[in-house]
């Protein structure tokens, strides 16, 4: 029996998961939303995607789109439902739409960890989101913080992180926001990141500030963890190097930036040029003289790191037990080797 | 009998004609140069591709890459070389190695039309290139006029053209170019592309100029052509719908600008994200009042375009003669549709 799947929000996030879905063995995409005509809409047709219209279908129909029904008749349909909306719609659906239809769903890092009180990352709580009706898949930076850091707290033991995240300003595709030129701080402290990370790594007090820089290829993380054992450098190279979803970059092969990154994944093949490891730069792994205080820095792609947890978080919903398991399904599926 | 290829320079343009040739029916890969260790070596290592070393091998052998042999050996074997090296180096290759090896050359557009005397873009004169020695591809940029304006010419006869080239700053990995914050005009009247374009599309006199901005993604060309008849827009639109390896795009469809071009290539599932069709927005074709001048912005895929027109020139140097054919088997093997 496949899981069925609807996805409410067919955007940077809501087709990548569409197609993910798409690959996988146990599940079976029962068809997407589309709330007014795009290439978006066009490449979903083409794909052979079922389209369910959220909202008034005439721009569609114009366009020579052909709406399989209505969202509703998505809701009944679908075991899971990924909600792919902007913040705070996701909070909208639950209870207008998701609620009302008795349907399981997942929603975005834009969510509050309120919304469902579980908030989710495969490798570090995924019995957490067992069977529960309601779940959240944390923000990219969320992301990537969690699966360095719960490994290195599992290895080390971790007393307080203090990280930068210096983050892309927009996405490649989004021409309507900036900045294009200077550096904008986020004006909290800490900034949201830190607490959202103790939502599904307990122990750790996690501290962290951002920023705003003019580039849209990924979000670069500056950690520094306190640790209670001491550690040497290569050894955390080979706990990265065995961790699943983190890739160690080289400078050595010339990945020097994000720039470089994003190449070498167009160049393995990936779908999209997406990225969805978490890539930690080997040369800028370090610790201070106690050998207790570890630094590092992390490139996290914004537009996919998160995809591979949707998947996972599909299959705890629906009550499939083996964490592990499900990991290695996701990722072989995304052509990843460990 | 397959056309055996090999690659003489593996970068933007050689490591992508290196993958389209070993997707064709009627060609061999070779294999590929690689002088230093990066990325790129672990990548062409990883799908199987022989890799011969033009240098000093060891800075490979010592990052794990064993190369099958020097240089001199993949000219031996292969029937056509495709020189991706950068600016000028393709003419000192043409001296010191592929004419002592008597192997026939494929040049790019870095390389001056004096190189080889015969420069090419497919729709515009395949037969040029038929049974030569050496060729040279056009740049990106001369691709990307000569394929509009070549339909034109053929439909309402061109007198006259100006247009202003909007040049991206640098490719997307190059992290050592700029502008990142300027507008750059090209300091000479014309910009060699209107000439370039001209040892190619016979009869029109080309005229351009250029400038450099803050983008990595594509050029957009502003073009102005002086017609001999009048023109109506809607089939202007016609016209480039059916001409091949050109793609209207639309506002319609909220493809705004060439940030969503590439998000829509991304989605299409091209390799690498990359459109290898010269973009012209629909919108954006006028005419003034007499018909006879015509306005159209269109935008260029600078990794890209050219790939295609190198599977070509293979084909007509090696004495293919149907052009139509050629392009035909090019473009289905990129799954485009026309």
């Amino acid at each position: 029996m496949s899981i069925k799947v609807g996805v409410v929000g067919y955007g940077t996030i809501g087709k990548r998961v569409a197609d993910a879905v798409h690959n996988q063995k146990d599940m079976e995409l029962v068809g997407v939303t589309a709330h007014s005509y795009s290439f978006l809409t066009e490449v979903a047709q083409l794909k052979g995607y079922k389209i369910y219209s959220s909202g008034d279908a005439s721009d569609l129909e114009a366009n020579g789109i052909k709406p399989e029904a209505d969202v509703k008749k998505l809701l009944e349909e679908a075991d899971v439902i990924i909600d792919g909306t902007p913040k705070k719609v996701g909070k909208e659906n639950l209870e207008n739409l998701y609620k009302p239809a008795k349907v399981k769903a997942i929603f975005q890092g834009g969510e509050k960890h309120e919304t469902t009180g579980t908030s989710f990352v495969a490798q570090a709580n995924y019995s957490e989101a067992l069977n529960k009706d309601y779940a959240r898949v944390v923000s990219c930076n969320t992301t990537g913080l969690t699966r360095t850091l719960n490994e290195i707290n599992k290895a080390y033991g971790i007393g307080s992180v203090h990280a930068t995240m210096i983050r892309r300003g927009a996405d490649p595709a989004d021409i309507y926001h900036g900045p294009i030129n200077g550096i904008v701080p986020v004006l909290e402290m800490p900034s949201h990141h830190g607490p959202d990370v103790m939502t599904v790594l307990k122990g750790p007090e996690v501290f962290t500030t951002a920023l705003s820089v003019s580039t849209t290829l990924m979000h670069v993380h500056s950690i520094i963890a306190d640790l209670k054992k001491e550690a040497e450098v290569q050894d955390i190279i080979n706990l990265f190097n065995d961790t699943t979803r983190v890739r160690v970059v080289r400078n050595a092969e010339k990945v020097r930036s994000t720039a470089q990154i994003m190449e070498f994944a167009k160049d393995l093949g990936n779908s999209r040029g997406d990225m969805p490891e978490i890539c930690v730069w080997e040369e800028a792994i370090g610790t201070d003289k106690s050998k207790k205080k570890l630094f590092y820095m992390q490139a996290v792609h914004q537009e996919s790191d998160v995809v591979l947890e949707n998947v996972d978080c599909i299959r705890a919903v629906t009550g499939f037990e083996d964490a592990e398991k499900s990991i290695k399904m996701t990722n072989e599926s995304f052509g990843l080797k460990k």
